[in-house]
């Protein structure tokens, strides 16, 4: 399985695509962050989040999208802002056919890091690890994408397991 | 001037386009309003906005869209649902070509209204005999989406007049 995480940001959104073999081995296809400046427009900003989205996509066919749950934000300013691009990145998912799942902060940290409280730093080096990469993933909002996708892949195998042992 | 208004709201948005004519005159062309389904995945109700603006707009052919500054809302919950649509209908505007302005709350009611604190009711009665409409349009919302683009076209003739005197 194949799956593309967002981090959604308002200066930097970060995307970052992992597959798990048959063996289960995390494999990282790629990542990167797309940076936005703050003296364009918004909706060219917004635009070009959707093409570089959608370029991603098209080069690494997932099969799923998986992004950050919001649950809470600093105000109601920066809400507003984060929701511009994260309704931005659903839709593009959603325009080249592919369903979109949203997981938390803590369900992300826990499932790569192994603790909800997890520091930044520690999800990168933890990503890095987990995906066999010489150096933790750069900048920070592609290494967070990678730990979203991570946790939507953990989720999946435990779910088919546990539907596996109800059988 | 031919102008499209829309109005960005979790269940309702609401769209209309103005025209004015050389002699000042304002003309209603097409309102209405899309209605989600909150029981349907968010990035479907968002792809349904982004196909419907992208509709009237290839229907309509505005040449400018017009939306509400937001300043607050109730809460973050709040502003970042109102987030998702509005960075849709920004990036709907852009791929289509368009550029997008922004007014606030206050411009939008004072440039329909007269009065920047008008109820929800004198804005879609004004607006109905702005446009010689028989009557009020509905719903509220796609009211509210003509008053923004009329408020842009007063905006743009206001600017004009100032930039001619200035000569």
């Amino acid at each position: 399985m194949r799956v593309m995480g967002v981090d959604c940001g308002g200066e930097y959104t970060g995307y970052g695509v992992v597959e798990q073999d048959d063996r289960g081995r995390l494999l990282h296809i790629c990542s990167g962050a797309i940076r936005l400046l703050s003296r364009e427009p918004l909706e060219l900003r917004l635009m070009k989040i959707c093409h570089a989205l959608t370029a991603v996509i098209a080069d690494s066919s997932p099969e799923i999208v998986a992004i950050e749950d919001v649950f809470y934000a600093a105000n109601a300013k920066s809400a507003l802002k984060l929701g511009h691009v994260r309704g931005v990145a659903m839709l593009t998912a959603a325009q080249a056919g592919l369903p979109v799942v949203a997981y938390s902060p803590l369900s992300i940290k826990s499932a790569v890091v192994g603790y909800g409280r997890a520091e930044k730093s520690q999800v990168q080096i933890m990503v890095a690890r987990l995906l066999q990469l010489a150096e933790a993933p750069e900048p920070a909002d592609a290494a967070d994408a990678l730990a979203i996708a991570i946790c939507h892949l953990h989720t999946a195998a435990t779910l088919q397991r546990q539907h596996a042992a109800a059988k």
